[in-house]
């Protein structure tokens, strides 16, 4: 973060210093509020773009990282790390990486805590992973790809610094290819363009507005256009989901379920997963959610037919 | 249809001696093609919208209707006729019913012929069953939809109607009550207010564009919109369309099936089905092809899996 | 007007006992705001399309219509010209013709009142006569302009019916005529497609929103595309319109003017105007609006010099 | 210019040396195309910021520039001046600095040449110098104005770099404030919002396309919102204006006018002037346009009512 002015900062110390901090911080605030379980949820404004390293990618690095006050663990990670720690779920709404990297992953297993994540999915990505799966399921082809962002709040301004801005633009860019699968379908997706603008505009408040260009090319190659202007308000997409991952994720504890989450990509916009790739169809990650809760409950999950063509939930017997 | 010049029709007759003159077109074409296997695509223009009565409930009371020349017979209907009783196929690719009345599906199981309709879901409807699913699966509430449609072209002038509107009008509503199910959710789609126009626009030309206005509200109630302005090609959206019906509804013969096609209704507005309520979820029409395709090739349906979350198909054992 | 029940109306009861009412209404008025000077203002849902014809050609018809109560006589013009008769400036805000009738505006020549109207504008109209001129300044051709609004107040209740909306359409015909002149340049604007639509949509409330494409083409022919789309607020836009000519026309009154007030065409859909064609060009009504101010005020009219090339009024010697 | 490879280039030299090549290719044009009149019109790709200093100030100062090789001299200027060194007037349709700087306009006038500039107003400008003054004229604030542009060709490629971008917005924002007058209506437009966004976009090829989101407040602050998306294609509208200036410079010169040519203020976004302010309100632009050809033609000035409230040119006498 570089473009605006911290007022609520802890002086910079040493890891180790500032892990027994946070920690300290969770213990007396689960004293004082005399609540018996807890949710770390990630909402704080995004880092600066940080390369994943070989410190990331073990416990074991990690945690000689700490001690030698390896500059690539970010204030995200150590959170992370502290909530862990107590075995207090992490759920991380932005798009820093925080729990989302090979040694939290496998720390979050060890210590039998479940995590989500990465970046909620609100505004115009959702918009994208709820359209990219119908414009495949026509084989309508992929020329190009514009989308242009303005928001006046704070979030805005932290996006304005294309450092920043970097880590969003990935993961909007992976949402459409994972969609798409143009190495599947080279003729239709193998070759589009992705643009994405974030502009911090301050006439636009905390409300957010998107404006996409979709070129598009259909049967015979002729072109087609779909323009997409989508005036949101970022914390009202938000607050819903952010309530639905503290539940959930405290659910997913109670059950028993331990590290990343799955069944919550649907929330997402680059989803923390176990193995392999991410989902980032809207439907499809919704069938996943939909079979998540029902293996948590403990229902039979009797196939597409028991979730209905509705969405409507099967009955438990 | 009243607002156009027809160039090529018939001089009208009898039903029984229009059928018979039908019937001999499909003969003549038959013999003159050289083609062992037909398929009849309607996709004529829209007619006037026709109430169903008692006349086309059963086939009994359908041929009687031909008898007495009963004037809501349509000759989308009696196309239909001619075609069903030589087992050709029948594809509606218009708003009009033609086959998709209760008599003609009826004919259709004992001829042993499969039929599939309604009305090719190509532009701003595409988008909606595309987008709505998206809106529900985030309990997104709907205050109302705009939808305003220009076009050019032939079909634009017929639709310029009031009366052939109407059709149009009802079977887009009918998919976004579908998808919504305001008997189920009705804090959030219980009101919604919905109107589309559809306006003849020369400058236009063959092209097609619509613009849709969505207003949602979101956690609170809070207002928000989604503005969609897609500019595109019917014929060209449409043209694949129907090639696919032309060679899945033979198929579909070859395979032994019969009477409505449930897994084409991926194609359509409104689709005709053999039972119940029709599936409008453009991503739930796909799967149902999927299987459908799967079951025609005899391959095994290994469940949700199997189709996979990134919608490959699973190979046939 | 048709589709909405008024809740403050009056019993209908011939013309001259009508006339009498008002009168009375108007002294009253005076009597009990202790106001020395008054002034109508039109702001009464538009009425039905009323086509013009003898009786509204000459003050002396006129007044015969009163005396058979011809039912052409419609009730803006009963009050126009209760108004008339006692030196009431009247100003028309709505497409209802009220005073815009050969008869009342001899009548306020006559009585030595100016007046002034009709259809305040505020939305798209104001949009299209902003951007006309500036499309024939840059010799741009004109294929077609199609325009829909959607507004959810009372004014679009009424609109929403295909009798009231016909006033409204012609008037906007007008406005892009008058500025484009096809008469003169044949090949640019001899030929193009306007088509507006008003619908009536409750998610909108007092808000409106319109939305323009304009086709227009370029060198060699070449088309292109401009979609203007306004979210604008109806009263905010028009409140301040309607205190202006308040107080304008009480200042015209007050130097002695009389009849129609070109110079007040700035504010109007269709200007009411002494002779001769109206102009629509909102630049060039500025202009008019300027010099009409500086004659009251008893300003030398310096020419476009004075007026400036940034809008800045010249100053009084 | 950074972002692409030159094809056409030559070597670098030193200054004298290339103005010396200039000049032959010019003698040796002249000589080849049998033309007797020439006029150079510079449409090359923008280069890259030039902050004007001492060596643009005085003809003087630049001569000596030329001698020592002064790296703040750019190929346009090198061009302009050769072009000026034969009185071949200079037109330039780029925002690169080329002909405007006060060492060559002193040098215009010397050699009394006409020259004209800088950059063509053919898409997002021009809209914003329609629009911006029926805001003014309306009295509505601006709180934002945001504009975003897409574009395929080399152009784009070229202003996709933030240094040759820079030239283009600073020319923008002059435009919208030398309209608005903030410092006379500070209330209004004395703290609006401006954002230019210029992409480089291969999809939309040769075409353009424009997004502009206007924040603009009403009566008691009210916030409205007028969103424009312009579909145009970039060498359409600039041929026509390349082909004006052409015949009307050389038109210029034939009537014995020199230096900067402020009635062609009309095509430009960033008109080079003899004096003090230019003009950017297109419908000002137009009539100083009429102004000019009018005086060229030696008819008579008859004012405002001669320039026609319809934009009729007035008669010669």
């Amino acid at each position: 973060m570089r473009r605006i002015e911290a007022t609520h900062s802890r002086p910079r110390k040493g890891h180790r210093a500032s892990l027994e901090e946070v920690d300290r911080d969770i213990r007396s605030f689960r004293e004082s509020s005399g609540a018996r379980r807890l949710v770390l949820l990630n909402t704080a404004s995004t880092e600066t773009y940080q390369k994943l390293g070989d410190v990331h990618e073990t416990l074991k690095g990690f945690e000689q990282g700490l001690d030698r006050d390896d500059d690539r663990i970010t204030p995200s990670m150590l959170y992370a790390h502290a909530a862990l720690r107590q075995q207090v779920p992490v759920v991380n709404c932005t798009p820093s990486h925080a729990v989302d990297i090979p040694a939290l992953l496998e720390m979050a297993e060890e210590m039998r805590v479940p995590v989500a994540g990465r970046d909620l999915k609100t505004g115009q990505t959702l918009l994208k992973t709820i359209l990219a799966p119908g414009l495949k399921a026509r084989a309508l082809g992929l020329a190009g790809w514009y989308s242009t962002n303005i928001l006046g709040n704070r979030d805005g301004e932290v996006l304005d610094d294309p450092e920043c801005l970097r880590t969003k633009e990935e993961s909007k860019l992976a949402a459409l290819r994972g969609i798409l699968e143009p190495e599947l379908y080279p003729e239709l997706y193998g070759d589009f363009v992705h643009r994405v603008r974030i502009d911090y505009y301050p006439p636009r408040k905390d409300n957010k507005e998107a404006w996409d260009n979709v070129d598009i090319f259909g049967w015979l190659g002729y072109p087609m256009q779909i323009k997409i202007n989508f005036l949101c308000r970022d914390s009202i997409l938000a607050a819903p989901l952010a309530l639905d991952l503290l539940l959930l994720s405290d659910l997913a504890q109670r059950s028993g379920l331990r590290g990343a989450q799955d069944w919550l990509s649907l929330y997402f916009k680059s989803p923390t997963v176990k193995n392999g790739r991410p989902i980032h169809d809207l439907m499809a990650q919704r069938h996943a959610w939909e079979d998540g809760v029902r293996r948590i409950a403990g229902w039979r999950n009797n196939g597409r037919n028991g979730n209905g063509r509705n969405g409507k939930a099967s009955r438990p017997r």
